[in-house]
């Protein structure tokens, strides 16, 4: 598979085993070399292209040569972020694996998933993802449907904790169908809990729906959802930054977080416990300025205890059904909440006068006006008003002189 | 009991069968004559005082006289709502009250009870109630314990559906246990569900509470909670603005509302309808600038509804515990909530360098720096003092040239 020679020269500080020249492989070879997030890579990226930016980066193997201030090709911008070192602890963070890194390998292992790179700028490339800036992904690793048909009525992201209930999980997925109905694409983390089901919404109405891992596409994590991952394939697609091979670390989990929360108009959390992944994809939402929404639980449940204090601190709004989280995500004016249809009561669509006065009526038999006026406390002329718009409206009756409510109202 | 010649005498515009220069009296006849919440009583009353107030009213009795523009004795402000007749209305609706009135009766009937009058400005009258302006009451009728000792920390109310659920139920007795532990007065409606509940939780703990109802104080309403009425009169109180023998309409219950709301620095909601006379509640303290809580509960409740349309609008804030309903309504920085005691993990307590190269070892066994420094994606010499912290931290441990995580963490 691999040339031992060119590699070993390549350690060396030879020529790289593949053509730093290609973009997609270089867009790919980024996605290796740095790990989710790192700024100082987007920059470099920015300024230079992948495939300028590796081979800038490839002259650090080839010459002993460190980066200094004063190095010409030092591309402008802030450094990277942890240490303080900037361009020369970047520099020797991604050299180790530039060493041995032949980007060929990993295509070729996505090649036989029947994958594919989308890269930024491509027509699939979602849009949302250019909100990290410097932070988004140099490519996205995909297995499944093409990406922009199944998005262009916009993606909304449904998350939650891992440890759900049955409660959330159902919520979950009510809300998923909820939204697909209305053509939004569910976007979660594939995870099990209330991420599943958010998925299985969708799937049970035929709609597409994307999950992001945390590692490579060519291991469905976690296991037990195996199944689940290759439904989400077939009709829609299972999508990574990071190469096939990659393991799912923690702070891979929390970048893949902001992948979910850039590439969708909105972000529902579902369930979540005082301390919870689902809040890390919250917090990158709110950070985005995404809406975002949480569903309320009974207050006796750990595992509504995030979603709660979401809610309290304002960060999120309560979210009841689909239709709120409609209309949370949706332009001004547009989607709005209607009121539910209640059983009329007996004193509604009544002015005040009349309600009062058809309050002042007794439950059984018949009253004199002189008993309603005082039990109403409304002047005589008042009453007489509203009694006789009562009687049109069919809510009192005459009995002689008296009056008295009527029998069907 | 009453005098029929006097009483007939009386009817014909005679003099009053009690004393109206007696400002007691005179207050305790105007909670007989004007309807709860009647701002045109209140005006008159604000301006005159209760007894002149109703000696002009009963001049209207002894004399023909219309009450117009012109009338010289016309206070100033806005006549009362409903009509746009103003103040030849007004007095159209409470001569007819006059006209049989003798409020020694019912002032009798509170003696005999064991109650007392608590007028405004006495040093018993609860001050919040002065926040409803002319819309205040005239008297308060009161069984029970003196008002201001068990109201000197703060009254806080819990309202919410007489439909209650035994969640809710549950969670009203807690709050109201909770915010009497840190001496808060618990108020409420004497009614079935919630405010049963809240009640209760306040008695249990041997702390007052009061049941402001929506008729007159010798009827114990609702029938089912005349025992627990009588223990709240027995360390707190029950109170209304009516007298005795007065019916609690619906539209005296929406009244009584606004005294709740009035006296108390909070109110919160535990369960709700979308309909509900508990968001009546809310609706006062929310004019009356008061904070507003709601408790969430399961989306799948109809007792939840009204809850979460308050928390999604914004009215209200979602409290989950007595400490979060105390901490809204104390002075800011007083009874913050606390972050809830959570079981530290594995990388918690760490900067991110270190969480990632300890994320980077692996689970068993050990590593070699090359391997860790390609795994964690850091730099070797951010790695090399990466592990020195952790291994100083007892996180992880040499083993010969390698690393591994430490045995117990």
């Amino acid at each position: 598979m691999c040339n031992t020679r060119n590699q070993l020269s390549h350690r060396h500080g030879g020529t790289l085993p593949f053509d730093p020249t290609d973009e997609r492989l270089a867009a790919a070879a980024w996605s290796r070399l740095a790990e989710p997030g790192d700024e100082a890579a987007g920059i470099l990226r920015r300024h230079l292209g992948p495939s300028a930016a590796l081979q800038w980066l490839h002259q650090h193997l080839t010459t002993t040569a460190r980066v200094t201030a004063s190095d010409a090709s030092r591309p402008a911008g802030p450094g990277p972020d942890g240490g303080g070192h900037g361009w020369q602890q970047a520099v020797a963070r991604w050299l180790p694996r530039l060493a041995s890194l032949d980007i060929r390998r990993e295509v070729e292992a996505l090649n036989e998933l029947g994958g594919r790179l989308v890269l930024p700028g491509e027509q699939e490339w979602p849009a949302g993802l250019n909100d990290l800036g410097d932070a988004a992904p140099a490519a996205l690793w995909v297995r499944g449907q093409r990406l922009e048909p199944s998005a262009k009525n916009g993606v909304v992201a449904i998350v939650g904790a891992r440890a759900a209930t049955s409660y959330g999980e159902t919520l979950a997925a009510e809300h998923a169908i909820a939204l697909a109905r209305h053509g939004l694409l569910v976007v979660s983390g594939g995870a099990y809990g209330i991420d599943a089901a958010a998925h299985r919404g969708a799937l049970s109405l035929g709609a597409p729906t994307w999950a992001f891992l945390a590692g490579g596409i060519d291991r469905l994590y976690p296991a037990g959802n195996s199944q689940l991952l290759e439904s989400i394939i077939d009709s829609g697609a299972v999508i990574s930054e990071l190469p096939p091979g990659s393991a799912p670390t923690r702070n891979r989990f929390l970048q893949r977080n902001r992948l979910i929360a850039a590439v969708s108009r909105g972000c529902l959390v579902v369930e979540a416990a005082w301390r919870s992944g689902a809040l890390n994809t919250a917090g990158h939402a709110t950070e985005l300025l995404r809406p975002l929404g949480a569903v309320p639980g009974p207050v006796t449940s750990m595992t509504s205890v995030g979603c709660h204090r979401l809610i309290r601190h304002g960060t999120a709004i309560c979210v009841t059904s689909g239709e709120e989280m409609l209309e949370l995500i949706s332009a001004a004016g547009e989607h709005l909440e209607t009121d539910r249809p209640v059983q009329p009561g007996l004193l509604d669509n009544l002015d005040p006068l009349a309600a009062q006065v058809l309050d002042a009526l007794p439950a059984r038999g018949a009253a004199g006006m002189g008993s309603i006026v005082k039990a109403s406390g409304r002047a005589p002329e008042e009453v007489r008003a509203a009694l006789g718009h009562l009687e049109l409206a069919g809510k009192a009756q005459r009995h002689g002189a008296d009056w008295r409510r009527a029998t069907r109202q």
